[in-house]
């Protein structure tokens, strides 16, 4: 551009990059602000997740106020749009459990929440499926259907479900439009298999021992850890109420809450 | 009461009607009014119908603004909760047709709507599911269940499904509470068989033919026709705009939407 400037018959207008001084009130070049004078910026990235996802109002030095109110309007707060918390974890690792003492929890958040797990699903949306892989693979589809339908209506969905493989869980974040916690629930295998409440490891193990392998997560089937959750917890270590703490300050870190005493506007 | 009064010791204090005299800003024994002077009043249903569910103030001369309020707020305007709209009717009824025509109108209204019929429901929900009439109950119930699951999160689901008997309708019109909406697609049989889209009336006469009845609704199982539905539309009469027409002035009056320019308090 600069070498066949006069050729075009155009010229750069070299634009610098210009940040804001607080203390004068004005925008300067950044490479003509003096050391040690205040400045101040907000990045792409810092307006996407510290201001429109938290609603918190963007400086007027910033952006101006009928810009700004357009922004919060296409990019509504995170604690208003739906979102889905997904539990997954061996069989016995208390994904059910933790997500019922999160119900109450969330509600005190303002934050009504259905939650589908193991009993529900069998009830409401199963019926028909078996223990194939590909039917177990249609039966998380459905679910992350089912609570990626609630999100775009901005309802929360507490999902339950072992849900071993990867690629099924990163299709129900997708229907869920990205507003998807996953939560793993890492309690070793030993852990989950002592408890065995419904004795569904005992029965596993004998299918095997019998030669008649079931295919159960963790006995004779794989489970594919998560590869980056948003929260990891391990009930044979944290007690329920440390682990629904964990999974709040999460929300509230990402902002599908707000702090106790903060109204959203 | 009276009768034993002196026994008991306890006498009875005769209440009467009160009724509110607009003119005079108080209330009177309604048998101490005199011919001619204006009276008001608002009885439990027009408190429920016409007031709390448009989310219409009640007037101060008939409740203090503080319980108003508390009614207000235990029992939000319709406009402000979940709806499922429930079309049901023959093959050819024209029920996705106007379902789809009402989307859009519906989102003027400030209502987003999800759409399930026969393409989302095969793709999403019915796998494993067969045609014995178990399994088509099972079918029903489930859209049902999920449209229930969207309207307590405050969503709106048109479902557009033959759903032939009236008991699953009657279950779905349970499990969204009550915010449902039943629009019976009555048109002819012989006119949506001589549309016959998808060659499906064909087959089933054909199978009827060949000794093997395949339980097609309208010619080898039967209809339910609705008993009350709030909606019902004839598209062998009517085009699909005047379908839409007769739906959103339903949901106007029930006050599922309102009327454009009234923006919600």
């Amino acid at each position: 551009m600069v070498k066949h400037g006069d050729e075009i018959g155009m010229k750069m207008v070299d634009f610098k990059q210009m940040v804001y001084l607080p203390d004068d009130d004005r925008y300067a070049p950044v490479d003509e602000v003096k050391p040690g004078v205040r400045t101040a910026d907000i990045s792409g990235t810092q307006v996407r997740d510290d201001y429109l996802a938290k609603g918190k109002a963007l400086p007027e030095w910033f952006s101006r106020p009928a810009v700004a109110a357009i922004l919060n309007a296409t990019s509504p707060p995170k604690f208003r749009q739906g979102l889905t918390i997904w539990f997954t974890g061996l069989s016995g690792s208390g994904k059910s459990t933790v997500a019922h003492a999160l119900v109450e929890r969330l509600a005190e958040y303002g934050r009504n929440v259905s939650l589908l797990d193991g009993d529900e699903i069998r009830t409401h949306l199963s019926k028909g499926l078996g223990f194939s892989k590909e039917d177990r693979d249609t039966n998380i589809h459905r679910v992350g259907y089912v609570a990626g339908l609630v999100a775009q209506h901005g309802g929360t969905t507490l999902c339950a479900v072992i849900s071993p493989y990867r690629a099924p869980r990163d299709h129900a974040r997708k229907l869920s439009k990205g507003n998807f916690v996953e939560v793993f629930c890492d309690t070793p295998l030993d852990v989950c298999e002592s408890r065995d409440v419904k004795g569904l490891y005992a029965k596993a193990r004998n299918a095997v021992a019998d030669g008649k392998p079931m295919g159960f997560t963790g006995v004779d089937d794989p489970y594919e850890a998560p590869l980056s959750p948003e929260v990891t917890i391990d009930t044979s270590k944290l007690s329920v109420g440390d682990c629904v703490h964990a999974i709040i300050a999460k929300l509230l870190e990402i902002g599908y809450i707000l702090p106790h005493g903060h109204q959203p506007a």
